[in-house]
């Protein structure tokens, strides 16, 4: 019989069991038993003795970050172009760059960086877009692989509203989705997952979301893609599928927007009450992404609401809309633009808390995953180390003090340990 | 006769002449000449030939920063109590955390985190609150007149709405400013300058500003103080002064609203058209602080208008509204508000560009020092060596997409160098 394995760490422990409040256990221990977490301890039980303890002194240990929207090919561009909408970014700036990933040189280059920095980020989990180009596809879920993370990656489809050099023919787009999962599968990676991935409405003709459908029947795919980013998104919609009740409702009519299978719609900064009450009836997850949310003009997605209505909610640093994988500046950045938009445009819905950006930033994001982002028993061992000693401060700070600064101050060198499913990962 | 000291930097050499555009001179030189801009080169003219030449390789080389509104001693608590409006959030958090300057020893605990912070950034010149205490100011101006950058400091006033242990007597509030001024006489400082800072109307009987208007004019001192930030801050200006007729007509009216003496005013979120023609007339500096309209929930300043009125500009970090020192992060701030702002509530002021608020962090601010804050001949020699590899890129970037990238990434880790007024700073 396989011997079980137990490991604990020590530090001050801060994870959610909801959204209004931390659950802290100061100079505490967590314990990992085969992958999961057994449980938060003050004091360790006489059971779990003689088991290996790792000391991280007076550090917090949080679960890892989910980032549940991210355009990998797009950090090469991050932080550049911040002039444009939507739109037209997409056709000034991301086209372009993202065709360059049909060189798998290029592709190589670029991603290693990306994937790089991701490792050494507090950030765990992942749902990210690649482009539509297979073999790069499959670079970067290799590179995702050695890297320990868990991650959901998705091979792009486009075959309409893009230019001759990005588009693929709809059975093309359908019949190289099919071999790129064909070639996941024999792959047989541990921590890397295929996630069906149509850009958007407006890139996807009516016959490719059929055949996609298809696909997903076959192998139990997950599935994301954008909602309601834009307002010149959304009338286009309307344009494209004159059928559909909302923007929202096109993915549905075609089976594709939650239900059976676990679905992400990143942004719904402009869901009406349909889309959002579509959205809850199918336990479709949500990736509020502030900061592309404002970099591309986009506007302030109603979280407060979303959370209300419990939905399920996350958060996602949508690189290149954003413009950092730092899933702390996504949290802050939740916060002021709720604060905002309490301020200038709907004082009935109450900024967003420490607390409650926190939790959708490890619980929230991490139940896409399945029971992930908290230290409740039973969840994957996912952790982080932060140690903020950098961020100097004249006296004491409390727990959770130290943890609100770290969402304003915070970047990878407060990263001092990671723990993906009970196995650390080299964050040197 | 003495000698004329000239030294030359080398790189890609990036400043503004106007809100417009970059001037930009790849692999570039800039000449400085006893401590001024004797003028920026692309092929070093024969004269010059002989002076030291530092040669910085592709790094870029900018005008320092200019931070226009700073808390020094809320840098203790940056990043925290980020959940309560502006009223509230002094009473909570600030007022408390500003008493312990009464004790020195923490003061200079402190006060060397912040001031140490401040040198490594690439700051070179900021305008200052400390607290009310005198001896605590001092020390901070101590400190800051060692780190090299040029500053002016402000002991803060205070003598009504405010709680005991921080609210001086009127005279006596004049009086410790007087004394204080007579102290920084005496200190002989080369970098570092007293600048009057009454906390705001609601905290400053009129009698006190009328003693501070004497002392300015005994002194001929620059002026700061904060206008306009949040709603409920204005009413209570009104109802504090119903004899003015705006709340910059308070300052005014006691002769402490720019006209002769260069003055600074944080935020102007909600300056009307009245209080907008008057800082005109009187060639009243603002002072932008984007993050912090954010993290206090005050809502976002109309910045498109004041440039297009051509008023005085720059922007401020305002710590510990405003969570860091980088006016990297300042900057992007300014670009991201505005874009909300002209999509939720404003759209006939479109949003910043790159160009205006490198603008304003260097020449648009640096002009309250001076000619400071370009590398156009005659300004005060202030540069900053931008080194942006730790950035990786998979190919090259042409100098304004780096210096746009910066804007959302770089930290203190890509400053490379620094010079204030001719003078090598020490980063180390």
């Amino acid at each position: 019989m396989k011997k079980r394995s137990v490991f604990i760490l020590k530090g001050n422990i801060v994870y959610s069991k909801n959204q209004k409040e931390f659950s802290i256990c100061e100079n505490g221990y967590v314990v990992c038993k085969d992958g999961l977490v057994e449980g938060v301890y003050k004091t360790l039980p006489f059971k779990l003795g003689g088991n290996p303890i790792r000391d991280y002194g007076d550090a917090l240990i949080v679960p890892g970050f989910a980032d549940l929207h991210v355009h990998a090919p797009q950090y090469s561009y991050r932080g550049l172009g911040m002039d444009m909408e939507l739109l037209e970014w997409l056709e000034t700036n991301t086209f372009p760059e993202e065709s360059k990933f049909c060189d798998l040189e290029y592709a190589e280059k670029s991603y290693r960086i990306f994937v790089e920095n991701m490792r050494k980020s507090a950030t765990t989990r992942a749902c990210v877009f690649a482009t539509l180009h297979r073999p790069a596809t499959l670079l970067l879920m290799d590179l995702f692989e050695k890297s320990g993370l868990s991650t959901f990656i998705g091979k792009v489809n486009m075959d309409r509203n893009a230019p001759d050099y990005l588009r693929e023919e709809t059975n093309e787009s359908s019949e190289e989705t099919l071999k790129w999962i064909e070639e996941v599968i024999g792959k047989n990676y541990s921590n890397t997952y295929p996630i069906l991935t149509p850009r958007f409405v407006p890139t996807c003709t009516d016959e490719l979301m059929k055949q996609l459908k298809q696909i997903q029947r076959k192998y139990t795919l997950p599935f994301q893609s954008h909602l309601s980013e834009n307002p010149g998104e959304i009338a286009w919609v309307k344009e494209l599928c004159p059928w559909s009740e909302f923007y929202g409702d096109v993915y549905d009519k075609f089976g594709l927007f939650g239900g059976d299978t676990p679905t992400i719609m990143a942004h719904c900064v402009y869901s009406d009450e349909r889309e959002i009450r579509r959205m809850k009836e199918n336990g479709v997850f949500i990736a509020h992404c502030p900061e592309s949310n404002m970099n591309v003009s986009s506007g302030i997605a109603p979280v407060r609401k979303f959370l209300e209505e419990g939905l399920h909610i996350g958060l996602g640093s949508d690189i290149a809309g954003g413009s950092t994988e730092n899933m702390f500046r996504a949290m802050a950045h939740a916060v002021q633009s709720s604060k905002l938009r309490w301020r200038i445009s709907d004082d009935s819905l109450k900024p967003l808390t420490a607390e409650e950006v926190f939790f959708m930033a490890t619980k929230g994001g991490g139940e896409f995953f399945g029971k992930v982002g908290s230290f409740e028993p039973g969840y994957e061992f996912d952790a982080v180390v932060l140690d903020d000693k950098r961020l100097a401060h004249p006296q004491p700070l409390d727990v959770r003090s130290r943890l609100e600064r770290m969402m304003y101050l915070a970047d990878e060198r407060e990263v001092a340990g990671k723990y993906v499913r009970g196995k650390e990962i080299d964050i040197s």
